[in-house]
């Protein structure tokens, strides 16, 4: 079959690679039916150098159960299955917390014996942990809003759930990317009526106004944080979720929080050490927290409202390629001409 | 009258002082009847240089109110009242959400045109806000309990909320101090029923155990963290309640800290930059909260079970001191030779 390597930076290519056959007993098999770039996918994109080993690609992906080991049983050949980010055997103290991202027996896509998604199949450790399989006939015209929720959604999900958004907290979101925009229709859905979006890609942020956001500010660095405190007497709102991952992003958001507020991180931090001492956090008792969604306990509760209509995040996706031309798909997203890419198989 | 100031590192001295009058309408005078000494006093008793401007000093005390300005209409001359460690008007949007800490107006003993508490009356701004009367005739044997709500209960029972400790977390708690063993019985109050104290001054974790502690870990860094995974089955636990302030402390809190836990800082830290990338905080969803206790707003909540005897936070007090004497209490807890020192003006 044909998959997704990654090489140095910049250097994707699609190589053959032997079909993945079942190994463990709790192992499936699934065709992939759409895959997808992640903004998280371009951290290595832009910074690997030739030293780093080759490594699968893809961690978001949806398909059909093609085969299925002697001991899985609620997963059935044939279900059209969403799989979350990280595998996990869902049986687990964590899994059993709702924390799938810190299963004691689980991991990601694309590392060691374990596939990446952006191939025509892949096997799924601990498959009745992992997939989450979508009851009735597939509409084809949802696979985008089923791609949205294997990460980017449960993303923005987990970035406001972490935060306690609710109606009773303004809101600002950091990052006009996908994850950003799917913070900005989480908070929406969980009832925050104020939501300023940082993020100066019109394109995006108009998505993001139909997404929930009332405010939009395009400035950056000390302006962009003078410009929120600004909308909001001069105070900060309740809850920053920062979709972006880069140190300039938390900076802005200790700038941008309220006293008592939350910072709620979801991009991957691109920096180890930042400050936290009396003057940043501390003093002001500004809580931070946030980390890799826990995406599979999203997806059932957000998968009715998709199903139903209801939202529609699969509007984050704006470019399709093939699997072929998947390096075409990359090189889209870190040119910033295209938001969020689907990969067709 | 006399009052406390400090110098450079280690020169604290008792100074004859104007006695205080009132400036605002809002403002009261408050006769000291007992102060007391904070770990927090001895980050400058250790760390000042003689550049530093001299400082009035105390931030805990209780007193009698002698005079009142024309605004005060709850504080009544005569009240035997409780002092947070920080003046609020506990009418601005901070302080209605029970942060008093952050008050719009508000402010910490001993700056500007504020004294401090290790003196013989101090002028309170904001009486009606910032003091809180107790009400009957009050039992000088409850003095030591009452100044622990000024500061240390209020600050170990914050750390405690701000990680939502309940009956379903696992509690460390790291540093012996005032602060730690009222992080411990608060603790308990919520409910945990595995509280690991880290602290290595045996009288101090004797009473650790007293309030509540179930283990008490005496090793420190890489150690002190190797014994808690071992008696958390490798996981480390729940909530870390952080209450000494310095980045060793921190590291160890990161540690010990469960996947998915939080880590709730009280000890006001004594560094600025600090690991929170992937490996230390974000790659296992961990929380960092915390800040200066809104003791404020936890006074009356904690009062009710300090009046009929069924806690007794004032057993961290094991010295007094009279006024003139206060330098004696600052070298007895900077040699550690004593746990907390109350000050007899």
């Amino acid at each position: 079959m044909r998959a997704t390597m990654i090489y140095g930076a910049g250097d994707v290519r699609v190589e053959d690679a032997p079909y993945p056959t079942l190994i463990h007993p709790t192992d499936a098999i699934v065709r992939i039916v759409r895959a997808c770039v992640c903004g998280s996918d371009l951290h290595g994109y832009n910074a690997r150098t030739a030293a780093d080993p080759a490594k699968a690609m893809g961690h978001e992906f949806i398909g059909i159960v093609e085969e299925i080991g002697s001991a899985v049983h609620k997963i059935k050949v044939g279900d059209f299955v969403i799989a979350p980010f990280a595998y996990a055997d869902n049986t687990c103290e964590f899994c059993c917390e709702g924390l799938q991202t810190s299963c004691l027996h689980g991991g990601f896509w694309g590392n060691g014996d374990v596939g990446g998604g952006q191939a025509e199949a892949v096997r799924s450790p601990f498959a009745d942990g992992t997939l989450v399989p979508v009851p009735g006939p597939v509409d084809p015209s949802l696979y985008p809003s089923f791609l949205a929720l294997t990460d980017v959604y449960g993303t923005g999900y987990h970035a406001a759930l972490k935060a306690h958004v609710s109606s009773a907290t303004t809101v600002t979101v950091i990052g006009d990317g996908a994850v950003g925009l799917m913070a900005v229709l989480s908070a929406k859905r969980l009832g925050a009526e104020r939501i300023i979006l940082m993020g100066r890609h019109k394109v995006r942020t108009d998505l993001g106004i139909t997404f929930g956001a009332t405010d939009v500010v395009a400035e950056r660095g000390a302006e962009g944080i003078a410009r929120v405190l600004e909308l909001t007497h001069g105070v900060g709102t309740h809850t920053v979720l920062e979709a972006v991952g880069y140190r300039d992003a938390y900076d802005m958001a200790v700038g941008v929080v309220r006293a008592g507020g939350v910072i709620s991180r979801v991009g991957v931090p691109q920096y180890d050490d930042a400050p936290i001492g009396r003057a940043s956090l501390f003093g002001r008792n500004i809580t931070l927290t946030g980390g890799p969604a826990p995406v599979r306990s999203y997806i059932e509760q957000l998968l009715p409202d998709v199903l139903s209509g209801a939202v529609n995040p699969g509007l984050v996706f704006d470019q399709t390629v093939s699997l072929e031309n998947v390096a075409d798909g990359y090189r889209m997203m870190a040119d910033r001409t295209a938001l969020k890419v689907i990969v067709r198989p």
